[in-house]
């Protein structure tokens, strides 16, 4: 069933719909947006919160800019429902994250609404303003340039760079502070704590207080006294707002705070700054959840993304099962953390902004002086484990594969270089379905792999990543020890087993077999166990062997593996050029043997969003798409050269 | 012949013998080991400016805290010579950055007081800070911990990141801001501004003088004016002090700033700080060069690292030719840029705070609007970069290859997921030689390979370098294009030639040959040539490919290659573990070939310092490595399996 919009959003095709409105009848188009939002995500899922603290500041934006031509870059871009149903996007919004439907974030293929592509955070400064210093270069004055972007991925040190650069760059990039207190978790840091001080008492009424108590308590100036309090208070008002804001210390103009929901005071604002040159921020005060009570008033970090849910209850849906289902890898993580920090005094957690989606949030409740959350902040969070690192204690710093990715030269120059033992948990590596492109954790394997005195493992179920946590933490010389995971469940409800160290660069043999062996790393090992059930009809029967660690591999089997079979395949939920895969070639090579090799995985090209099952179907690696490869490796004669 | 230390000096083994200097003896000793300095970089060359400029504050931190139990962490660390000489390495200093040598970077493993490896900028608060919790977990208050950091290195936003967390951390520990006005080049940014700012004329002071003004315009006060404005300004300068000033809205106390070369001073305030608890920062002003004439006064980003000079007369000694020599690949860069960007007026260039290191101020200083420094931010540099080509721009965004490490996030999610053409050009890719680990370009054609979207070329001249970058400028759909080339010289004194579309994907046959194929990628190339030339005096004459591209193969090429030849050497001057040589494997694999295939580059372990030649012997891609390797091969039986 599609949602009906309200009578004036089924009016709106496009921002030059919502132009031709009075702006009196902007709030009930903010109603009706909200009310859209709400109707959609509670029956077909997504993120939630996020949207509904900007309709208005998006309606606002649309309204007074003039879009495309203006260029709107939301940062991360789970805010941006309002932003795509206003563009054009009303119709098709009931399939959003779904295969081949619509994306969560701003996609530039998407839309030309979309200025850029997003999904990681803290980008949209610096993006706008290679936008806004390109149309200054080509002549172009009247073009704006707007990032907006939440006061979480504001402690990314991204958007610290965009800022250094903006505050000289004489551009006139409008950067918008969408100030909610909030990540997907509750914001932290020493930044989050300045902005709530300047929002709740502003730094120049504290001046002004100030001066007033000084004053007040000097009764000998007579009648003259309030000239004299009126002219320093001027003075120091002008002197303040232009030296004691940290934007301001960095040349941006800093206006605000606004109240993000007064849809009427924000379209003046906005109108007025748009006659102001120079790089500015405007800093908005917004309520995540805004207008949905059981969000705004509940625990915001659930209403970020929760599901399907009853929108007049408030319940959220959760599936039921009669039977006892496995576990999410996140949450084995989480409690088999605690579980060897009770034991091992030296275990430490950091996570950059992600205590729920990682189950760090158990650590930290259980531990709190031992379980860090350092905020959107992946570099630090690394480079602060190998810190920890460095007086003996055992960091297992917990980063989503795709956010890794930020933190890649601390991997390099802080821990490995250093040969300092951190261990790093790449949570949903390989797809992570509905987020899509920017969030697969789809080059872990590569990018970690080049590195030295680094160890990478993969677990097949709950058990092999409980004790890959054990043998991580027991007492070593060096090397990183990385364990890559994926989004979602595993396979054992009974998951809670006994720990048992893993030697490290040794595989298993889950099956005996003839003439293929089907090697695998990870979780997608399951996959493979189903593949030969569905062989067994065919009449075949490969040989399957779980490798766990990519680096070392465990080359012992590998010769036993070489010596006996001459057709191979290696599956992996990950990029095949110089994934897994590649690293089988390479011992290949490097031994001297001779065989043929499929390797499955995912693809040379941006692979978008879906249910991960779909996606590994559309990437031939789901349990049909191997038996497949078995059989056409099966079906090929030996060596066509 | 050993540099002989000043009499003071001499005696100084460790910290415990400074300490038990009189401080009236302390200057005596700075202007010792600042001319120990000098001596020694004059003749063996080094990094220098830097460390003349922290002499003092080198001095005065090893005679105020307890190393190596309080830990300094030095940020980047070329500025580390002081704290070398002082803590036992006086004797070895004449190896800095020689092959064996001592490291020009502290590094754990070298000494006990090197608390923590750098290398790269803006790593030294998250290190400091790891340490300082990690203490503070373990009930030890009495260590402290203390970051080191250049104006330069805040700008970077692992910096940042890490302020963001130390100002709520409850830890002891002191950012000691060293503010110099100068990365290698002289420092840009909004946030240079802001530091000149508050140090030519503090806030305080501002604020101070501005009351003043106002209240010495009002005569009545009468003889109560005084009280009334020293209570006032006493108000102003409490809420100034705590709130207009940016470290302070990152909840760091912030001291300062004080003449950095003043010893006595900075001894009596580190001391007072020792005692404050809490995150704080310490604003020192120092200029780069101290004590040093031409280095303090003259070009200081000259001065950064001169080589050898005369120091009497301060004259750079230049090796001189009777014949012309190749130019360095980096200018063939520089002025290659310029010449098209004369006749493409979407060309823009951008590099991260490496104007001079990259020849990007060539473009600098002739199209000032086209060409843009914005500081140590890799990040912003990509994601500008990105911003740029939405607009139809052509950014070459020019970022050495281990410094690319720390964008790589931004190349994958704002340029490869987007399919934007921006063009990266990798210098000092391979081994960087005397900088060592830290800075070689070893793992770039690994970890940029994985990425869709994305081409990979290496030049093995400077005409190759030149006609890649005019190929990277002509219109095309999208795909970022990355052109990686060494540090140092071509091979070609007549560089200038003219351009030359190189089709995407195409390699060359340097020569024919029987039995073994060399294929090369980039500069190593002229390696295989003179190994060709050996092997011919042994009489073996094999084949030798430029294969130019690494992304996309030369797949037609490969087809004859190895329907030709069962036995293949490949080289490259990057990491073996899935690098260049895994590349061909994946294409042998793919098109199910057979062929002994041997890989030569970097191996899998961190490669130390030394001459660049000394390390490719050290790995055995030298000519005669290869020609060796070529050699086995022949020899080798086809297949043992």
């Amino acid at each position: 069933m599609l949602i009906e919009p309200g009578k004036l959003l089924a009016e709106i095709n496009s921002p030059d719909d919502l132009k031709k409105l009075d702006q009196t009848q902007l709030v009930q188009l903010c109603d009706e947006l909200r009310q859209f939002i709400i109707d959609n995500v509670s029956v077909y899922g997504g993120h939630f919160g996020a949207s509904l603290g900007v309709v208005e500041l998006t309606v606002a934006l649309h309204y007074i800019y003039n879009t495309p031509k203006d260029q709107l870059v939301w940062d991360v871009g789970h805010q941006a429902y309002g932003h795509k149903i206003l563009t054009g996007r009303r119709d098709i919004f009931h399939t959003n994250r779904m295969y081949k439907g619509m994306s969560g974030f701003p996609k530039r293929k998407e839309s030309e609404y979309d200025a850029f592509g997003v999904g990681h955070s803290s980008t949209s400064i610096s993006a706008a303003l290679g936008m806004a210093v390109a149309a200054k270069y080509k002549g172009d004055n009247e073009q704006h340039h707007i990032a907006i972007i939440g006061d979480g991925a504001m402690t990314g040190g991204l958007a610290f760079e965009g800022m250094n650069h903006a505050g000289v760059s004489n551009s006139n990039i409008l950067i918008i502070l969408n100030d909610n207190c909030m990540s997907i978790d509750p914001n932290v840091g020493a930044l989050k704590d300045y902005l709530t001080d300047i929002t709740t008492s502003s730094t120049y009424n504290k001046a002004k207080d100030e001066v007033w108590k000084i004053l007040g308590k000097v009764s000998k100036f007579g009648p003259n006294a309030r000239e004299v309090i009126s002219k320093v208070e001027n003075s120091i008002k002008s002197f303040v707002l232009s030296q004691s804001n940290m934007f301001e210390s960095l040349n941006l103009r800093y206006f605000g705070p606004v109240d993000g929901h007064d849809i009427n005071h924000l379209v003046s604002v906005l109108d007025d700054l748009k006659n102001i040159k120079g790089p500015k921020i405007l800093h908005c005060v917004t309520v995540k959840g805004k207008g949905y009570g059981p969000a705004e008033t509940g625990n915001q970090t659930t209403w970020h993304a929760p599901g399907k849910f009853d929108k007049l209850s408030g319940e959220i849906r959760k599936k039921t099962y009669d039977t006892p289902q496995p576990p999410k890898y996140q949450d084995v993580f989480g409690h088999t953390l605690v579980e060897l920090a009770e034991k091992n005094d030296k275990i430490t957690g950091i996570t950059p902004a992600m205590p729920s989606g990682s189950s760090m949030n158990i650590m930290m409740e259980a531990m709190p002086d031992r379980a860090f959350d350092v905020g959107i902040a992946e570099q630090h969070a690394v480079t602060f484990s190998a810190g920890l690192a460095t007086q003996g204690l055992i960091p297992f710093c917990n980063i989503y594969s795709s956010f890794m990715q930020r933190a890649f030269d601390q991997v390099i120059h802080d821990v490995c270089i250093q040969d300092l033992p951190v261990n790093f948990c790449l949570d949903r590596a390989g797809f992570a379905g509905a987020d899509g492109a920017t969030h697969h954790g789809a080059y872990d394997v590569a990018y970690m792999r080049c590195i030295p005195n680094m160890v990478i493992a993969s677990p097949m179920n709950e058990s092999e990543l409980r004790n890959l946590m054990y043998t991580s933490q027991l007492p070593r010389e060096g090397k990183a020890f990385t364990i890559r995971y994926p989004r979602g469940q595993g396979v054992m409800p009974e998951w809670k087993t006994p720990f048992e160290e893993i030697g490290i660069g040794t595989g298993r043999k889950i099956k005996d077999g003839d003439d293929v062996a089907i090697l695998t790393l990870g979780h997608i090992g399951n996959y493979a166990v189903e593949a030969c059930e569905l062989l067994e009809k065919d009449g075949l029967n490969p040989a399957h062997y779980d490798m766990r660690f990519v680096k070392p591999l465990d080359e012992q089997m590998l010769h036993e593996i070489f010596s006996s079979f001459k057709k191979i395949v290696t599956v992996e939920d990950g990029c095949i050029m110089g994934g897994f895969g590649s690293a089988i070639l390479e011992f290949m090579a490097e031994n001297n043997y001779s065989a043929q090799v499929t390797r499955l995985g995912i693809p040379d090209r941006i692979v978008e969003h879906g249910e991960q099952i779909e996606l590994h179907a559309e990437c031939n690696f789901d349990p049909k798409g191997i038996a497949k490869a078995v059989i056409a490796l099966s079906e090929r004669v030996l060596s066509k050269k």
